[in-house]
C-alpha cells in the first residue's frame, strides 16, 4: 500500500471514528480521546490529520454528503433523488456511523461556544437537491407550476425532521417507512402524472440502491487497486 | 390576588424563565441559578413547585402543548390545523420562549445522561394532530384514502424539520414562508378539493390567529379576573 494511500485510509478511520462518538453522546460531551481509542490510530496520527474536536466535527459536517455512496443512475432524474433518501434512510436505520453522526452534529444546536457551520452544512444539501430537483425540470419530470428552490428546501427539512421523529420514537426502525409516507405525498404535487405512476417507492428500495451503489463503487475501485 | 393565584403565576414565571434558558442554552448547559435570576422569584419558590432541573425540563415539555392559546373554531377543521401550524411558526419567529424552550427541548438529542421523556412530547403533538385529522376526516374534508395515523406523524416530522432548517438558515425569520410551503404541498395531497381551495394561507395568518386567539383568551379569562 503506497504511504498516501494508508495517509487517506487512517484519515477514515480516524473520521468514522469521530462521527460515531459524535452520534453517541454529540459535540459537546464527545473528547479526542474517546475518539482515539475506537480509531485505535495514535495520537501523533489523529494530530497529523486533525487539529481538534472542531476540526473533526467540521470535516463531518462537510463531508456527510460526499462520503456517501453515490446511487446508479437512473432513467428518472426524481428517482434518483428519492433512491438517495431511501439509501439514506436505510443506512440511518443500519446505524451508519457516518450519517449518524453529520445528521446529529448538523441538528442538535449545540452551545454557544460551539463553532460548527450548521449552515454550510444545510445549504451543501439544499444546493444538492436543488440540483437534481433541476435537472428533472429540464426533463419535463416536474409539474409545470413547481419553485425549484423552495421544494429543495421542503425535501432538506422533511428528511431532517422524520429522522428525528423517528430517532425519538423508535431509534430509527420505521425510518424507511416515514420516509417513504413523506415523499410518497410530496413527489405527488412535484412530479409529472406520467412520471409519478414510474416511481419506485418499495419498501426494500434502499436496501437495493445500497447494494448497487456499493457494488457499483467497488467495480469502479478496482482497477486502481490492482 | 388570591393566595392559590399568585403561586399559579409564580409557577408560570418560573417556567418561561426556565423555557428561555433552555431555548437559549440547551438542557446540559442550564442551571437552576440562571432560571432563579431571570424569574426573579426566591430559591424557596422556586423548589416549592420544582424539584430539579429535570423537573423543570419535563414540565416545560409537558406543558409546551397545553400553554398554547387555543385558536378560534373555524368553519374547515383543517383550516384549524394549519391555523394552529401557522400561529406556532408566527410564534417560534416572534421568539416565544415556551415554544422555543420546548422545541429545543425536544429535538436536542441530548446526552445518555439525561431522563426527558421526548417521546412522550412527540406522542402528544402526533395525538393532537391525529385527533385533528380525524375530525376533518369525520366532516368529510380529506380524500377518502387517506391514512390518519401515517399523515399524523408527517406533519409532525414536517414540523419539526421546517423549525430545525428555518433555525438554522435564518434564525427563525422564514419560519412562516417555509411553513406554508410545506402546508400547501401537504393539504393539497391531503384535503378534498372543494376544501383545499377554501383554505387560508395568507402569509399574516399566522399573526391573525395569534391575534384573536389571544382576544378570545382574555373576553372568556374577563369575568373571572372581575
Amino acid at each position: 500500500m503506497a504511504k498516501q494511500e494508508r495517509a487517506i485510509r487512517t484519515r477514515e478511520k480516524i473520521l468514522v471514528a469521530a462521527a460515531e462518538v459524535f452520534a453517541e453522546v454529540g459535540y459537546d460531551a464527545a473528547t479526542i480521546a474517546e475518539v482515539l481509542k475506537r480509531s485505535e490510530v495514535t495520537k501523533g496520527a489523529l494530530y497529523f490529520h486533525f487539529s481538534s474536536k472542531d476540526d473533526l466535527a467540521q470535516a463531518v459536517l462537510a463531508e456527510q454528503l460526499s462520503s456517501l455512496p453515490q446511487v446508479p443512475p437512473q432513467e428518472l432524474v426524481l428517482q434518483e433523488g428519492l433512491d438517495e433518501s431511501l439509501m439514506l434512510a436505510y443506512l440511518l436505520g443500519k446505524g451508519d456511523p457516518m450519517v449518524r453522526g453529520g445528521i446529529r452534529l448538523t441538528v442538535d444546536q449545540g452551545t454557544s461556544q460551539d463553532v460548527l457551520d450548521r449552515a454550510a452544512s444545510m445549504q451543501n444539501w439544499i444546493d444538492h437537491n436543488a440540483e437534481i430537483l433541476e435537472r428533472a425540470k429540464q426533463g419535463g419530470e416536474l409539474l409545470p407550476h413547481v419553485d425549484v428552490a423552495a421544494a429543495a428546501k421542503i425535501f432538506v427539512a422533511a428528511f431532517t425532521g422524520v429522522q428525528i421523529l423517528s430517532k425519538i420514537m423508535t431509534g430509527h426502525t420505521d425510518m424507511t417507512e416515514r420516509m417513504t409516507d413523506v415523499q410518497k405525498h410530496l413527489m405527488a404535487t412535484l412530479a409529472a402524472p406520467g412520471v409519478l405512476v414510474r416511481l419506485d417507492f418499495g419498501p426494500d428500495r434502499g436496501a437495493r440502491v445500497y447494494e448497487a451503489a456499493m457494488k457499483q463503487h467497488h467495480t469502479a475501485a478496482e482497477p486502481a487497486s490492482a
